[in-house]
């Protein structure tokens, strides 16, 4: 029996999202359509959209549904004023990094490598104080955050927001634009004027119904605290990694971090091939963001953090799932410490 | 019960896509990640690039996963050189016309309001004789032609051609770009990579297998002859047409079409009217293109064939499927023409 430990990769989907998908396959119409089936699939949309703007406090006609989290930032691509992208994002936002004065700051709220969140700017009347100094908009991404910890996209001011469906249960290939209202903000797909005209294409009619379905899932297991139990997991796992091998390093530890998630540097065993050996052993674990096809370079992040080289080549991540059990974490740890006591003899 | 008449819009799900949709579910992993859970989700999706890659004969590294057909099209949105549009192409590509000497010609194999066939331009030492003059290269849009027409990326010569899942049974949301090996052509898509770099972002896996799947269901029905039979109901439903109102204007009933569509015009009576009465009265068919999101215009494409503004805005679009059965259309010729003669008095 295997064991997931990669939920910031990807989580496996709500059973709630399978049965809404299941359901979705019957409604076949193309939800441009006028006619009834067209408009069957059009309600599975604002349906979705309804339970998308519950979770997240924000209007029906700021969501705006997407193929995925690297669509919506690819509207970063046509932004006209500076981009200016905080050391902490994901590298799908770091290829639209053109600094500037002004323009537009855009900022993951936690990290995927290390699940640390990072605060939310301060806005005032002209717009917002960053590390990078004033600008005019603010993109928050929020793919690793929505369903773990509580956010209103209301309450951020945020100009726009970034989701992932698949990153909280929901299905792969299906997210969402958050816009505020009256933003004005470039159009990456033009065409036959879906999604309020800010996203054409025919909607994914099937996935938006299993994301719906997966944000709503979530907020429930986020109301009824299975992320604290998941959170007391986590440093279960750091305590018996410290107790046993306690050259292990945990990145983040002090500060603020999402619940599921646990960053360790392991010196002298590339990250690389401890994914390797723990896959061979039944764990699906990573090292760092599992969002770029394949490679393995060292990470910015902990590079930012002050890591050398060395020691961010050697870090692996362990990010948990509300489906996580205390003797997976226990089977885990015991797997790791007897590869790495073999390591150092 | 009933009858579904709007397959150029959109057609049901095959059951091959949705058991293959249904099995992916299980198979939850990143595809960019390297572990057991990872590799699993990537066969899924090389099964699907080799699936596509055997209907339309081409190489699997020229199949290149993307949200649909309105995404591979915006290509054009960063194509570099002038981009003419063929008059007869559907209007997602005609929001990226910039006509000029050279660059791209980019047009639809099959019309999918008419159902006409476009031939395509020869090609020739330095690129392509086409009606807007010399190109360099040449975009197909098959979205309507796959699974109805033989068609094969190999022959064709063409550099890119554009394909969707849900016009030829699978789900809505997922498409390819293919794109002829050695061709540089901008990308839209920035980020981690995936799709040989090509198309950045986790991929559509549930989506992409119910494509694959469906585009082998369509081949089989395609080498059954399904089509054959459905032409015969075409066929059969405008001579009903024309010998009971024989006033009815059949578009491009001499030229070659797509077996599955016809398009009629009834002088007076707006497509858009007709299209809501016959769908109180059980059928669905479309008036003009309908993958613009509620908006119903007069038809650039009957416009360009030269009828009046009056008669294409009374033009409605039937289209069958694979399912339509003989009795389905004997229905739907009785109801709408009880409607005409109620109409005429």
């Amino acid at each position: 029996m295997r064991v997931y430990l990669d939920n910031n990769a990807t989580m496996p989907l709500y059973p709630a999202a399978r049965s809404a998908m299941q359901t979705a396959m019957d409604v076949f119409g193309n939800p441009s359509s006028i006619h009834c089936e067209g408009r069957q699939a059009t309600a599975l949309i604002e349906q979705a959209r309804l339970q998308i703007a519950n979770a997240i406090d924000c209007a029906l006609e700021e969501v705006i549904f997407t193929s995925g989290a690297t669509e919506g930032i690819n509207l970063l691509a046509n932004w006209q004023t500076p981009v200016n992208v905080d050391e902490m994002a994901h590298e799908a936002l770091w290829v639209h990094h053109r600094p500037g004065d002004g323009g537009i700051f855009a900022m993951g709220l936690a990290n995927s490598e290390t699940g640390i969140i990072t605060q939310i700017p301060k806005k005032c009347e002209w717009g917002w104080h960053t590390e990078s100094g004033k600008v005019t908009h603010l993109m928050l991404d929020v793919t690793q955050v929505i369903g773990r910890l509580p956010f209103s996209f209301c309450k951020s001011k945020a100009d726009i927001a970034i989701l992932s469906a698949h990153k909280l249960g929901g299905p792969k290939g299906v997210g969402a634009l958050i816009i505020r209202r009256g933003i004005d903000c470039p159009i990456l797909i033009h065409g036959g004027g879906q999604e309020l005209g800010r996203r054409s294409g025919t909607q994914n009619v099937i996935g938006i119904a299993g994301f719906g379905a997966a944000i709503e899932a979530a907020m429930k297991d986020l109301e009824n605290g299975v992320w604290s139990r998941v959170e007391n997991l986590r440093d279960f796992l750091e305590t018996e990694l410290e107790t046993q091998a306690n050259d292990t390093i945990f990145v983040g530890r002090d500060v603020p971090r999402l619940p599921n998630t646990t960053c360790f540097i392991s010196n002298g065993w590339k990250g690389e091939t401890q994914v390797i050996q723990m896959d061979i052993a039944g764990f699906a674990v990573s090292a760092g963001s599992a969002c770029s096809s394949g490679k393995v370079n060292v990470s910015r992040v902990l590079a930012a953090m002050g890591y050398s080289n060395a020691e961010a080549s050697c870090a692996i991540r362990v990010s948990m799932g509300p489906e996580t059990k205390k003797h997976d974490v226990l089977r885990f740890c015991e797997a790791w410490l007897k590869k790495k006591r073999s390591r150092d003899g």
